[in-house]
C-alpha cells in the first residue's frame, strides 16, 4: 500500500497534450508532484510540454511503481495485460465506464479484476480520482496544479473517499481555508480490489494518521472494517452517502456501491463510535474540531459566554437541545466576574457579556471570563461568542492564549465583518480552538467530539 | 407607530461626547440619519462636535417626535416626565436595568409604564437597541457608523426582535453580506409598552413589508398576535428562543420574556403557517429564500444535479429525509441530456454532470441542463452544485438568466475557490436565485420555503 500512496515513480497512461482535458492535469499533477520520476504513455505524442511520451507501456524505460491509467473503459484490460507483462504491480484506474453503468461495465470490471490477478497486480479504482499525499506533496489527481500547489499542508488527517470531489476541487476548498493539514487523501471509487479496509489497516500503522475522514456509500466487507477500525484506534468521522432509497440507487450508479441496509449500518457505525456528519462541510468541521481537541478533556456541562443575550439563550437551547448541560457557575466564579458587571447584573450561565463589555471594554472582560471559566471545576467546555471587527485583531487578545493552553475543549461562534473573519479565524485556530459561523453546527460539533474524547479516555 | 420608525426629529438624552461611550455612537448615528432634525441632551455637555448640547429635556428648542433615552435606569422615571411636560409622546429607552434584572427593576419598569401612560406617552423598550430604517436609511441605534452607512439597502424585509445584535452587529453582518435589502429592524427589548403586536398590525398596512422575521422570547399577547399574524397575510419567519428550561430561565434575566409553554407555542406557529429557524444565521437563510424566491411556483418533486456523483447522493438523502421526492424526469428530458453524456452514462435525477462537463464544458451543460429540467413538467424545483472558479465568472453564464426567469426555484450549493464565492453569489442572487455553502442548510430551506409558497397559494 505504501506504493501506491508515496511511489519512487509513476506512468501516466492516457496523459494528454490538450489543456483542456483531464489527461492533460493528469500529467501536469504528476510531472510536478513527482518530476523527472514520472513518465508519460500516448500513443499520439511523441512529447509532452517537453518530457518524451512512449507509444506504450511495453516502451517505458523503467518498471514505475504506480500506472495512473486514464484511457476509455474498453482499452483498459490490454493496459493492465500490458502493465503485467511489464512487471508493473500497482495500477490505479482512474477511467470511468465500469460496474457503476451496469451488467456491460461489471463484466469489464470483472475481466480487469481477473487479468490484474493473474499478473499479481493490486488495483485502485476504477472510477476514482487517486490519492493525494500532504507529507510528499503530490497530487495523482485531476484537479488544476495551481488549485493545489500553494494550499497543500502536511498534517495528522487523512480521508479515504468514494467520491472525486473530496480528492479534487473540494479538497482544495478545504486545504485553502486552512481547515487542517493533510496526511493522505484516497479516491477509491469502484474499489474493485483496493478497498477502505486495506487502507484503514494500512493507517493502522502509519504513524501520521491521527484522524481518519470517510465518505462511503456502503461498506466493502463488514466484518473486516469492524477489525481494521478497532485496530485503526483513532478517531474516525464518516459521511454515509445512500441512507435513503433514492439516494442508495444512485449509490449504485456513481461506484456500483450496494448502500444496502441503513439500519444495520447505524448500528455498526454507533458500536464502532465512528462519528458521522450530515453533510460535506460538517464532516471537515467535524475532522478540524477533532484535530484541534483531540488532546483535550471533556465532559458534558457548557459554559456559554456570548456578546449578546440572545445568542446565549439561542446557544443553551441548542446545549440543551443535544442532551448537554448547562454548568452551574461556582461561587468563586461568579463572585469574580460580579466585579466586572453592573450591580444591575448578576452573572450567571449563559453569561451575557455585553453589559460587562461595556464597561471595561472587550480585551478585559475576555481575559476575566476565559479565566474565571478554566478555573471553575464546574465547568467542562465553554462556547465563546464574539463580534470580529479590524480593531479587535489589532489588540493583543491574551484570553486566546490563555483558552488555548487550557486543557478543556474551547469554541467560538464568531459574527461581525467578515472582511476580519479568516483573520480571526486563522489566529484562534492555530491556538487550537475551532471557530464556527453558526450556533448549530458549533454546538453539534461541540457534543460530538466532547463524546468522543469521553468514549476513548 | 409610523412616528416611531419614521421620525422627523428626535432628541438623544444622554449623549455622549466619549467615543468608547455608547451614548457617543448613538448621537453619532442619530445625528449621521436625521441631520439638524437631531438634538442632544446632557448636562455635561455644552455641544458634542459642533452640536449643541441641552442640559435637560425641557431646554430642548423643539418638541421632537422621538426621544431616545440612554441614561442610567433610576433616572428614567424623571426623563419621562420631563418628556410628557414637553409634549414629547414616543419616548425609546435603550438603557437597561428594568424587569430583567428582577424585582426592583421590574418595579422601575411599572414606574415607566405608569408615568407614560399619565402623560399619553409610548414607550418603546426599555432595554432595547432601537430601530434601522432601510428605506430612509436611518440607523437609532449603537452600532457604529462606519459600519452601516455603506451597506444599508432598502428592501422588503422588515425585521422585530427582542435581541440588540439583529439591530446592531449581526445585522450589519447580513447587510454587508448583501443577504436582502431592509425595511425596518425593530429592537424591542422588553417591550413593556409596543411590542411585536404593535408592530405587526402596523407592517400590515406598510406596502415596504414583503416579508416579516423575528426573534422572539416569547409572545405578549397570543390572541393578538394570532389576529396580527393572520391580518399581515405575508410570509413570516420565526426564531424563538428559550426553547428549553434553561434557555427559558435567561430569557427571563434577558428581557423579562416568560418563555412559557414550547409545546402550546408550536402548535399556534404550525397553525399560522409562520416558518422556524433554529439560528440566527439560518433565519437570515430563510429569509433571503423567501425574498428571491415568493413569487415562484411550489411542489415537493426536486430535481438535483451536480458537480460530483458523492454531491448527488448526499442531496438525494437530504431531499428524502425532508420528505420532499426526488422527480422522475420525463423521456423528452432524458432524450435531451442523453446527446450531451457519454455511451456508458444514461442520465438521471440525480444527475451526475461531471461526465458530461468533461465532454461539452461547463456552461453549455449547465444551459442544457437547466432548459431540460425547467421544461419538464415533473420537476417542481431544481438543486443545483456548481464549482466555482475564477474563469467560471469570466463567462456569460447563459444558464443563469433561463433559470433566474423560470418559474421555478432554484438553489445553488458551491464549493471550490472561496475568493470567487461572494462574486458568483451576488451574480446569481441577484437573479432571484439563492446561494448556499452546505447541503443541509439549501436543502432545509428550499422544503420550508416550498411548503410556504404551497400553503399562501
Amino acid at each position: 500500500m505504501e506504493r501506491f500512496v508515496r511511489p519512487g515513480s509513476v506512468a501516466v497512461i492516457g496523459a494528454s497534450a490538450d489543456r483542456r482535458k483531464v489527461g492533460y492535469a493528469m500529467q501536469a499533477n504528476a510531472r510536478a508532484s513527482l518530476g523527472d520520476r514520472c513518465h508519460l504513455v500516448n500513443p499520439a505524442y511523441k512529447e509532452i510540454e517537453g518530457l518524451p511520451c512512449y507509444p506504450s507501456v511495453e516502451d517505458l524505460p523503467v518498471v514505475v511503481d504506480l500506472a495512473i491509467v486514464f484511457v476509455r473503459a474498453p482499452l483498459v484490460p490490454d493496459v493492465l495485460r500490458a502493465c503485467g507483462r511489464k512487471g508493473i504491480r500497482r495500477v490505479m484506474i482512474q477511467s470511468a465506464g465500469f460496474a457503476e453503468t451496469g451488467e456491460q461495465g461489471r463484466a469489464l470490471q470483472d475481466e480487469c479484476l481477473a487479468t490484474a490477478r493473474e499478473y499479481g497486480v493490486r488495483i485502485w479504482g476504477p472510477n476514482c480520482m487517486g490519492v493525494v499525499n500532504g507529507q510528499t506533496k503530490m497530487a495523482l489527481s485531476f484537479m488544476r496544479p495551481n488549485l493545489w500547489r500553494n494550499s497543500l499542508r502536511p498534517g495528522g488527517v487523512s480521508l479515504i473517499v468514494q467520491s472525486g470531489m473530496l480528492a479534487a476541487g473540494f479538497l482544495m476548498q478545504i486545504l485553502s481555508e486552512n481547515y487542517f493539514g493533510l496526511n493522505l487523501a484516497c479516491s477509491i471509487g469502484n474499489r474493485s480490489d483496493i478497498n477502505e479496509c486495506d487502507l484503514l489497516e494500512y493507517m493502522a500503522d502509519d504513524p501520521c494518521t491521527e484522524v481518519v475522514a470517510m465518505y462511503l456509500e456502503s461498506i466493502a466487507d463488514v466484518q473486516r472494517f469492524r477489525e481494521a477500525v478497532t485496530r485503526l484506534n483513532r478517531p474516525v468521522l464518516l459521511l454515509k452517502g445512500g441512507a435513503s432509497a433514492q439516494g442508495a440507487k444512485a449509490a449504485l450508479s456513481h461506484t456500483a456501491s450496494m448502500a444496502g441496509n441503513a439500519k444495520i449500518s447505524e448500528g455498526l457505525f454507533r458500536q464502532l463510535g465512528i462519528l458521522r456528519a450530515v453533510d460535506f462541510i460538517e464532516l471537515m468541521d467535524l475532522t478540524k474540531a477533532h484535530v484541534l481537541w483531540r488532546k483535550k478533556s471533556a465532559g458534558n456541562r457548557v459554559a456559554i459566554a456570548t456578546f449578546s443575550g440572545a445568542a446565549g439563550i439561542v446557544a443553551t437551547d441548542h446545549v440543551m437541545g443535544r442532551g448537554m448541560v448547562m454548568a452551574d457557575l461556582s461561587p468563586q466564579t461568579v463572585r469574580r466576574l460580579t466585579s466586572i458587571y453592573p450591580d444591575w447584573m448578576e452573572p450567571g450561565n449563559p453569561l451575557d457579556l455585553w453589559p460587562a463589555i461595556e464597561r471595561n471594554g472587550v480585551t478585559r472582560v475576555y481575559y476575566e471570563v476565559s479565566d474565571a471559566l478554566l478555573n471553575d471545576p464546574g465547568v467542562d467546555a465553554i462556547h465563546f461568542h464574539i463580534f470580529v471587527e479590524e480593531s479587535l485583531l489589532k489588540r493583543g487578545l491574551d484570553f486566546l492564549h490563555v483558552l488555548g493552553k487550557a486543557p478543556k475543549p474551547v469554541a467560538f461562534w464568531m459574527i461581525g465583518d467578515t472582511a476580519y473573519f479568516r483573520g480571526f479565524r486563522d489566529r484562534v485556530e492555530s491556538l487550537g480552538i475551532p471557530v464556527f459561523t453558526e450556533i448549530e453546527r458549533g454546538i453539534r460539533c461541540l457534543k460530538a467530539i466532547t463524546d468522543s474524547i469521553a468514549n476513548n479516555s
